[in-house]
């Protein structure tokens, strides 16, 4: 199919063409590449002999380019995909490749506000038994409304990033006072993350069916939270520094057109949900992998998530809230039904009373050390195949003393 | 004191001198300036001559001056003073002058992350009290850290910006299914912000005792909240739609040296505090008045507030989250001890059961139409006299039909 041979075992071909930013030894400038194999294509270099405007390519972020819409967005990727499948592209691209080894990853947006869903309803009805054992485990408000939160949008990190443990207030409910220190109880979130590429007018809502007109692409996000951290803060303004000391995404961003071939039905909604979550909507197909220290823990079906990110994203301006480039919105934790399913610790290990075992290793929550490393992988299309997000990883750090 | 005449009830001396941006009808570009009386001093035409480094004032927001530090701040005040009290620098001065009434002021700052905090323990009270009567009013948390959760930063507005009241879903006790439409008690939160100048290093907290050295000054802010939407929306992770639709903020920015003179002590902090939430820290005696249409209906004493902001940047970063300039922090609604200190509808009226009489109209909540100002003023040093801050006004414009 392409003149450029993928290396087999390498995670990108030219149905997927993520987006980054990235630098070399030989020069510090950030700017746009595409992955393709075990190479780098430079697109701030080859843009001008691709006949690409060649401007958004030499920025330090995506967001120029994420802000050009989708019909710009489409040309890219064609183009692209034609230089890589057609021998005459070779002459074009071959001098701009770079084996991904040698380059550096960085941030690849710079992210305007950062909000996470809570999207599962096997999460949140995990969440709900665990903490308000005998009650409804979901919340009434649950099956009318994605439920989401504002985070920190400055503590965003690409994948790779160290995670330091951090300090906090916390008590225990056999505690009589709070006291400080570092998290106990260290998890990971497993989610997708969409990339708003468009923004919108403040005051002017973002219909479920404008979706693709706004979002640019996906990544991994992996929402690290501090459970003791959070237990004690969180009533009544929600969480705030259980979760802010880092949310880690993937380097590589999936330009959405990927992911077509990945579209699924939504699990039924009922009851029926409110005219402007309605629409033409659905999810998306994909698994996402946990592995801590080089063990898969998790295996999580994102086509379980009750919500659509369309619903989502219809959710978050209904109010009139104006969304800007480089916007990005988690889904929340990726549950699905089974136990090998849950994305996070607190449901693998049932709040800690259920130790995984890591080789020969006891785990409940983080320890110093420990990695964690989330893979996405979806259907491919009609001729099968299977396409990959970027991965993201993290390892923790002690918490500094004071 | 100054060779420059301040009009009898103009606002800015030049003890205040606090910073905005602002157009002309001559020039689009936008630009940083002072106000002064009743005018508006471009900096970025006089800092050549004054012997200022211009670049920092030939910018569309403040952030490049913000990020100078506290020392670069002391040097451009000192000098500002010196030029508007000295005769010698009358004519440097006057041919930058603008009037006020012929200039467009805009969002001073780009707003990295937003966050509120909830540090009223009269608001937390009366809120605690009319949303679950009979229990206790504070959280158990309360008196150990400030409350606080992150606001949409892409929706913050200068002075000035009609306000869109918010369609959105809403379930009152009494009904058994939501509805989705406009907000039908949109609310008020007067507020003091402090903006971030200097930032810091992610993993590393920042203490009570560098307040100074990181906060390069302090806006009016009115966090609008549509009290039906937050209401269904919250439980379990805190407010989003209720109010991410606006956050009017004023559009002069005091520097924090002019509030120097305005430091008091904070009320009596029992249970003691853990020791990252202890140090040199003080309140202000800001007093905040709430208009209404024209009407005086609270003054609102920041002095009453339970935690100083030097506690709630100490907290906001004790799990090493990472500061960047333009981070916004707001107090949380300030409500002194009696009726006529609440900060909000929500208490003015006790949640919409007690209305308030403004010329012959009833309100509970706010109307279309409406227009809300926030003032603020303080002490202004051993020889009397008052700090002003810049005031904040946004009136109610009618939801979208859909």
């Amino acid at each position: 199919m392409s003149w450029f041979e993928v290396a087999p075992g390498a995670p990108f071909g030219a149905e997927e063409l993520p987006y980054g930013i990235f630098t070399t030894p030989d020069s510090e400038v950030r700017r746009v590449g595409v992955a393709i194999g075990d190479q780098v294509l430079d697109l701030s270099e080859m843009a001008h002999s691709a006949g690409l405007e060649g401007e958004v390519f030499q920025q330090p972020t995506l967001n120029p380019l994420m802000s050009l819409g989708p019909e710009a967005w489409a040309e890219a990727r064609h183009l692209l995909q034609a230089l890589l499948t057609e021998e005459s592209g070779r002459e074009i691209v071959e001098p701009h490749l770079r084996p991904a080894g040698s380059v550096q990853l960085h941030l690849p947006i710079e992210v305007a506000d950062y909000v996470d869903f809570y999207a599962s309803e096997y999460h949140a009805t995990n969440v709900g038994r665990i903490f308000r054992p005998g009650g409804a485990p979901l919340t009434p408000n649950w099956k009318h409304l994605p439920i989401g939160y504002h985070g920190r949008a400055g503590t965003v990190v690409p994948t790779g990033t160290p995670v330091v443990r951090p300090n906090g207030q916390r008590k225990a409910p056999d505690q009589e006072e709070p006291t400080f220190g570092p998290s106990r109880r260290l998890d990971i979130e497993a989610e997708l993350g969409f990339v708003v590429g468009v923004g919108s007018t403040q005051g002017v809502p973002v219909g479920v069916d404008a979706f693709a007109e706004h979002v640019f692409g996906a990544v991994l996000l992996n929402d690290w939270s501090a459970r003791d951290l959070q237990a004690w803060e969180y009533v009544p303004l929600g969480p705030f520094l259980g979760k802010s000391f880092a949310t880690s995404i993937s380097a590589w961003v999936l330009p959405l057109a990927a992911l077509d071939a990945a579209r699924c039905p939504l699990p039924p909604q009922e009851p029926q949900l409110l005219d402007y979550l309605r629409g033409e909507v659905s999810g998306y197909a994909i698994e996402v992998e946990v592995w801590i220290n080089g063990y898969l823990v998790s295996t999580c079906p994102y086509a379980s998530m009750y919500y659509s990110p369309a619903q989502m994203l219809a959710h978050l301006t209904s109010n009139g809230a104006s969304l800007r480039t480089g916007d990005l919105f988690g889904s929340g934790t990726i549950s699905g039904p089974a136990a090998e399913q849950r994305g996070s610790l607190l449901e693998l290990t049932w709040n800690g009373s259920e130790p995984l075992l890591l080789g020969g290793e006891e785990r409940t929550f983080l320890a110093d050390g420990d990695e964690v490393v989330l893979r996405g992988r979806a259907p491919g299309g009609p001729n099968g195949g299977v396409i990959r997000l970027g991965e993201v990883s993290g390892r923790i750090t002690p918490a500094p003393t004071s």
